[in-house]
């Protein structure tokens, strides 16, 4: 890849970072806790979009109806609701979402396709229509530019935190200094795999990005950080990464540094997702060098940060290399174990597949969190990756022991 | 199939079922809490063998060693230890385990390559030569044919109690009755994967199987229960099946009659390993049917048991039928969702894909263990297939938290 010469700096305000975004968040009813529980994210008109969605076979109905509007590659808003995922809920859980949509555009004169949804929190149990419908004007006449947070809010199930993440891209060209903004809110806790989407997520910008070249280049962003992390493995039902992109920068920087600055907005509320994981005390952040090819290098992460007993090594804090190698060994990359060396923080535990000996002392300091690296260096060539997860808690068991039908 | 016409007895002894074969089990002082650590198999002449392997990369001198020496088909005896698996050791790990074969051998007047060896426990971390050295004629001396319980204790490592079974395939032939015996023990608690072997176990017989024959034989038994079962989903380095076949049963039953009964003893085996799975507090049926073929319904029933969701969701005794299809859902095998119905005991909780409203105090206990049976009906055709897994549970953490480098 060519040098850029961008610089991203950080804002405030989430999706509300970029001109012409307004958000809401409200309590409509759908939690039993009586939290957060509806959002929408407007343009000031219909811009571009793009979705990339779960790859689950079962799919939410917001699932089904948002693959249907957003094919036409464009939207004005985006509505979400947590406290039901709207999946299983059969015919009548399809006509709310499509419901939901139509009360949006009536409210927002748009087209009914213009309008966008997405569902989290239970399966299986459908969101109760009155509540729901009733909340739906409450949410548009609470649009504002600085509503990013209360949008952030109402869309966290498990979470324990609002994620959000803003920057704007500055990019020198060679017809002078270009920019745009991009902003971004996520949710997941639980049921976060590397597989596509796995949580909730919109995204903004006022950079002009239309068509197939939207949706390649958001897939290529989601493929960078989002299908980089893992919590427990499970790829949900309802997935959803949504980009809205008003096209109203002025002089927008090049597709390139646009992207940087996408990855950036999006690693940010990765590394959230990862950190405000269920159950989560530590980030494990594991870099695999030395790789033949990225693939391969990501397919190692995706092994290791897949392994219960590394996830549970991490939870008591044990630089227990062999289960690094165990899961390495049992993923479908190849490699040569005679070859691999193991580092946790700066302390090398396995030299060329055998142990070596170590400070404890220094290796319980690097594995004390609350982040963790991990280097796996394979020996075999200079491509590499980091691939994100976090330990496995008695927190992770209870929440979801007690998470109830 | 065609029917056949057995009976299986259970037996007493585990691999000292079978005449002829004598074991043992002692403390070689490997294991820091002075439990037994070391154990032998033996026939009392050299018979045919057959070992069934890991698939992980990362293969343990043991696993090598075996390989090498159970190629020719025949073995005297097998040597298992725990308290170190012997991988991530480099050359010296090698050289001790062909030592202590040597060691064997020289002690059973046969040759090298009629032993074979198994270890489990940490990885990366050496037996002590000395006293494992030291102990290896004192368990060819203790051998006897009372030795399968102690033989059976020896291979433990956070396992609770010894797995063992036995049985006579009693078979009335055209020939008039033919029998013969089966034993076997196994340990494994986590690492538990439906991958090829999984655990370690010996199983004997006095059937006569050799060539290429008894592989194939052994890989169908394995496939059909060791591989349908999961603990962790964390595939191990050791792994090894060792079948020893004295060929000595007079009247030996037929292959198929045979076959049932190695499937019945390997089948009782990893329903002990999935009961004593790390944490485990209940074992959770998975029947899969309604599947277009066997594959399809073993691949569901893979996907549903290695769900961390799933397992988390029947430690707290909850119906969480959304998380079984969710699991299905991001499995390799396709299926109509709409067709979908599941049921925990006979309690119907899914009917074609949509919550159906049930009797919860009936759902409760269907969920309470130690057995739990959950029904999968894809609706597509008539093939099924069990698949077995435990629950997820504190116990699993810590264990996995505490048991250390």
């Amino acid at each position: 890849m060519k040098q850029l010469n961008i610089r991203l700096e950080p804002k405030a305000g989430g999706v509300c970072a970029v001109p012409g975004i307004r958000a809401a968040g409200i309590a409509a009813g759908l939690k039993a806790s009586g939290r957060h529980d509806l959002a929408l994210v407007a343009a000031d008109r219909t811009v571009a979009a793009v979705a990339v969605q779960t790859r689950n076979q079962v799919k939410a109905a917001p699932v089904q109806v948002t693959a249907q509007h957003a094919a036409n590659g464009r939207a004005r808003a985006v509505l979400l609701n947590s406290g039901s995922a709207n999946v299983c809920t059969g015919p009548a859980g399809l006509a709310l979402a499509q419901e939901s949509c139509e009360i949006v555009a009536a409210e927002l004169g748009c087209e009914i396709s213009d309008v966008l949804v997405c569902s989290t929190g239970l399966i299986g149990v459908p969101i109760p229509r009155e509540p729901f419908v009733a909340a739906i004007p409450r949410v548009v006449g609470a649009l504002s530019p600085q509503g990013g947070d209360d949008a952030a809010k109402a869309i966290l199930t498990t979470d324990t935190v609002a994620k959000q993440a803003a920057l704007t891209v500055c990019e020198d060209g060679p017809k002078g200094p270009a920019s745009c903004s991009i902003g971004g809110m996520a949710k997941g806790s639980g049921m976060i795999a590397p597989e596509m989407a796995t949580l909730l997520s919109v995204v903004t910008t006022d950079a002009p990005l239309a068509g197939p070249l939207s949706r390649s280049v958001l897939r290529e962003a989601v493929d960078r950080t989002f299908n980089r992390i893992s919590v427990d493995g499970c790829m949900s039902t309802n997935d959803a990464v949504i980009l809205l992109a008003t096209g109203e920068s002025q002089r927008p920087p090049s597709l390139a540094a646009f992207t940087e600055g996408l990855v950036a907005v999006l690693d940010a509320l990765a590394d959230g997702l990862v950190r405000d994981g269920e159950g989560a005390s530590k980030v494990l952040h594991i870099h695999v060098i030395g790789a033949p090819t990225e693939p391969d290098a990501i397919g190692v992460g995706k092994a290791i940060g897949g392994s219960a007993l590394v996830k549970t090594a991490l939870a008591g804090g044990d630089p227990n290399w062999g289960r690094v190698l165990a899961a390495m060994g049992a993923g479908p990359i190849e490699f040569d174990p005679g070859q691999v060396t193991v580092a946790f923080g700066g302390v090398t535990v396995c030299r060329f597949g055998i142990a070596t000996s170590f400070d404890h002392g220094q290796a319980a300091i690097a594995l004390k969190g609350p982040d963790v690296r991990l280097t796996v260096d394979l020996g075999q060539g200079t491509a590499e990756a980091t691939f994100r997860t976090c330990d496995l808690t008695y927190e992770y068991v209870r929440i979801n022991a007690e998470y109830t039908t």
